[in-house]
């Protein structure tokens, strides 16, 4: 069995906002090496996600303002106990529960064994400081 | 290290429904003659899911009528920015991330490691053409 | 290949509640022998979750008063269909989907793969009753 990993660090400017990783997952596949496996990729952070959907500005335009309505940004320790501690990102906690911490991929003939839309993304909630994504690839 | 890979195709006649898989991923975990290692089963389209849940027909009914009252089906491009593409799907782009992309169960002794209720669901949210399910299973 | 399996029953004696399972899946992985790998932990019950996020009591209640928000604890059969099997816990099967049936961690020099605040937790939805999570460890 062979493995490999591989961390992605990255600074989403805004609070919110989504990032393309696919290309940099392909890479690391790449360099596993690893024929037939499985490859994990998660936020290492508990405010971010990681997901599989589609590359289209407007349904990630969509998904900002749908968690905003399911989990709304609100410093108020009444609204977010999570607020008592001083932190403002009680929000942030509950959106990435919806879309996520991780994805798992199969590795099939050496690639990332997509459907034809499948694109993965890093989700930042409480962005604005550098934050880090693990690709674990395991497999032969 | 043994790999084995199969994909299903189904087609659910209806916008929104949910099929039992998990005699399919069974089956090919029988195939794959892995004794202890992990089953990845996942979606490889953006507006569909894999599940595990109860056997319920009265549950499947409620989890539509919930999906649909937190990411209702509208074809209008204003509600969902994605629909500004020409599809119609929007809705279930989102009703896809609450139910989740993918699953991955442990294989114990050749067989799934199940708990007395789990059984796997391809849970669909804009169907009426084929759609594809993979199956990935690795260990030894 | 080396794979490593552990069951733990626990009962937690609310409806609702959360445990901090992190501990017992070190262990699991420090019995395990294996220095890179892939470990899963699920919940074998459809009303349960294990997820992953801070250890901080106030975003609990916060997750608490959330869940029974987007999926209200009703027995009424009007309410979840589900509830007409003479089961009360339909909301339970709604909240678990929400935050998910397993987590999947990296293992990387014999300890779980972990950004600085990520813990793993038992999230219960129908508690009052012995419950079982499955950790599977598979890697070399």
């Amino acid at each position: 069995m062979k493995s490999h990993t591989e961390r992605i660090t990255l600074t989403v400017p805004q609070r919110m906002g989504f990032v393309n990783i696919t290309d940099r997952v392909e890479d690391a596949v790449a360099k596993s090496c690893i024929r037939e496996g499985l490859c994990l990729v998660n936020a290492m952070h508990i405010t971010a996600s990681v997901f599989i959907n589609d590359n289209e500005s407007g349904l990630h335009e969509d998904y900002k303002r749908w968690l905003e309505k399911l989990a709304p940004y609100d410093p108020s320790p009444e609204t977010y106990h999570h607020n008592r501690t001083g932190e403002d990102n009680g929000d942030a906690h509950h959106k990435r529960q919806i879309m996520g911490r991780e994805v798992v991929v199969a590795v099939t003939e050496g690639r990332l064994d997509f459907g034809p839309w499948e694109q993965i993304f890093y989700g930042e909630f409480d962005g604005r400081r550098p934050k880090r994504i693990l690709i674990k690839i395991i497999g032969e």
